[in-house]
């Protein structure tokens, strides 16, 4: 079921963080996304809530008693290194902690505690992973996205018969998952130009970007115990940005019959905030509604309530910065912007077909959306869908032209829910920066 | 590099653990693998090694000062829970270990040290996974189950044009992966029958098992930073056979275009034993000849040692045994041997196309070989193949027959080195069976 609205997610609730209280904030009160982080000069990491520009140290709260009314297992969890202990409680107990840390950071709050002793500066951090991934998968649920990315390939047929029964997905490298702000080094690989009859390898020519969602696993299952799609929202724990790096040309020589492999694990972004789902529940919204003419979904994959609520109004965003437009002081160039909405397959109908042949999931796993493409012009996650497989060009605004990613091009991924009434919650960074092979 | 051949290999060696001297172990004392095993009646699991039919407890050892010759960090991870720590520490420290461990074992062990305090019978053990296997990947390295299974779907065209130049693999899922002895729940999932217009949900009828050699990740690599050829049997721990179940039919509906998915991630048992890199010295060959017709291997995949040595001639079996067969007490039906040397891609060449791109690689991840599958009958490593997708029927000796998996069966692997002038040397049990889905 989805989280209710309660009274977290008052819009009129202000922080004595100031910065919390801008408008244009991603970590107002109302979100405070749970992530992990190291203060600098020191080298252990811990647990921390944003809120504005600054970091609300959970293990700090916990030794000065702050968190004293909740249970010693959610306060152990709460001094943990990583997420995953805190996920494995449930979206009850990380509900309690929301309710709680709510009240702590109100400007109403009594006895408000000292900033100095549980507040870190963001600029004063490294955030990192928030949690050990065990598994990693990524789907292809924007019907726009494997539209789009099927007429490149198979311009009669776009769309293989099984998508509109099956919330396609492959595994994904977990290995090679970094966090924002971690340089990418472009990857060698095989590759055969069109032209070729052999292949050659070398540096990949066609660096992609792919702009995603991804979702961590709460609460996991037991192998042989599938999730029903009407529990599977008490196993999500949160949201983050996803960047899946791509190597089109690796991909295209590699992928038959297997899938994709090396020209996805070289590296994936993330952003380090994870945005819990009872922070969404404002924005939630009916799934995607299917043409008349397509199939309904399997009993498996169906859910009155999911139809009715589960999409997230999630607005996401891709921007380029090459390194040119850094030293001209240029801002970054917006190359996609699509909704959340549009996904054919829900978060929960992933997470039960992901479970439906008893795989387990553990806490702290990352599964990711695919690239969100939408149908409009502007709207598609991708490279190889801007640049039709790159026959097109990009212009930036310096003028250089381009058809993939170069050398020192930075991809910022953003995301936010706005909406009448309500704060805004946004995702933060999701940044990585193509590294010079020369 | 290959491991040398050394005194641990001696043919004439024999231990004071009478069992392991009886021609037909698996685990004579020049084997010495290495596996977590967690004692009946404790809830601590522990590193050992498989001597005879007993189990070497290294921390016991450690206790009592057998191997205080090594050092404090190798002890310390000889006594970890898990052999991740171990693996982590590079091949010269195993081999280390390794020679230590064969002294001590050696019938003429001077004060050979009280059994009872550092053996156990393996009866009174619970064999775990030997290690937390934090990305697993499956490869396609047989050319021979690439063609069999090609000529299943493409009759015309069974070998796609990369096959010759890429080490074909998929990212598997790393959380299903099971001991030997792990009852296996048949998966429910969509499948579309050939006359079907719509898929429909429910147990999966075609189940198969896949006979695989599986190897674990010594020292690993760090991101962006590829384990050239020549190094890379360095970062060689040790291998497993691997059984890679997989729902047939769920695959053939889910697989288009990104690879397998639910009809792999269900389960995937391997046996419990790591047989070292260094144990497997006396059976290593040359890798597979390819014909005169057939690309060279690309550079970044070529190296003359791994041409000349890079093979393993390794034996190894899939067995059947039904419920039926059980009950009237028959011995299991070998349905395939096949020989690891047969094998189009060296480890070294997988594991050097793997981190190629840059991806990196922890101790204790698995990569496993793909079906192991030969050009004559009976060498087929599957169900898939040996049925010809199902159409011809397999007959035991009951009487029954059957095209795939059938609740009741149990799937056992083994494999084993054989060569004049040394001793024998094999990789224990590997089992699974179906569990009833009534």
């Amino acid at each position: 079921m989805i989280c209710p609205i309660n009274r977290t997610h008052n819009p009129n609730l202000r922080s004595w963080v100031e910065s919390a209280n801008q408008k244009d904030t991603d970590f107002p009160i109302q979100n405070l996304p749970f992530g992990v982080f190291r203060p600098r000069n020191s080298n252990n990491s811990r647990i921390g809530v944003a809120i504005g520009d600054r970091i609300l140290d959970l293990t700090a709260c916990c030794q000065t008693g702050l968190l004293q009314e909740l249970s010693q297992e959610l306060q152990a969890a709460c001094t943990a290194p990583r997420l995953n202990q805190l996920m494995a409680m449930g979206s009850r107990a990380a509900s309690a902690l929301r309710d709680r840390l709510s009240q702590l950071l109100r400007a109403d709050a009594q006895n408000p505690p000292l900033e100095s002793k549980i507040l870190y500066s963001m600029s004063e951090a490294e955030l990192l992973l928030p949690a050990d991934i065990g598994d990693y998968t990524d789907f292809y649920a924007s019907i726009f996205h494997a539209t789009n990315v099927g007429k490149l390939f198979r311009p009669d047929n776009p769309l293989l018969p099984n998508y509109k029964y099956v919330p396609i997905a492959y595994h994904g490298r977990a290995s090679s998952i970094v966090p924002s702000g971690t340089a990418i080094a472009r990857p060698k690989g095989q590759r055969r130009s069109s032209g070729e009859s052999v292949p050659s390898f070398g540096f990949s020519q066609h660096l992609d970007y792919e702009l995603e969602v991804g979702f961590f696993i709460g609460n996991g299952n037991q192998l042989g115990h599938p999730i029903s799609i009407d529990d599977a929202e008490e196993h999500i724990f949160g949201l983050c940005l996803v960047n899946d790096w791509s190597a089109r040309d690796i991909q295209a020589w590699e992928y038959q019959p297997l899938g994709p492999f090396l020209s996805k694990s070289f590296a994936t972004t993330i952003s380090p905030w994870v945005v819990t789902l009872e922070a969404l529940a404002p924005f939630r919204c009916a799934s995607f509604q299917r043409p008349q003419e397509d199939p309904l979904p399997l009993p498996y994959l169906s859910s009155a309530h999911d139809t009715k609520l589960g999409g997230i109004d999630l607005t996401v965003e891709a921007l380029v910065c090459s390194e040119q437009m850094r030293v001209m002081g240029m801002q970054p160039l917006r190359l996609s912007r699509a909704s959340f909405k549009s996904m054919y397959w829900t978060l929960a109908q992933m997470l039960a077909h992901h479970s439906s042949n008893g795989c387990n999931l553990r806490s702290g796993d990352l599964l990711a959306s695919g690239t969100v493409s939408g149908a409009e012009a502007g709207t598609q996650g991708c490279l190889l869908e801007i640049t039709q497989r790159g026959s097109k060009l990009i212009q930036l605004p310096t003028g250089e032209v381009s058809s993939y990613l170069n050398d020192g091009d930075e991809i910022e991924l953003r995301g936010y829910c706005e909406q009448e009434g309500y704060a805004r919650v946004g995702f933060g960074e999701c940044r990585g920066r193509i590294l010079s092979t020369s």
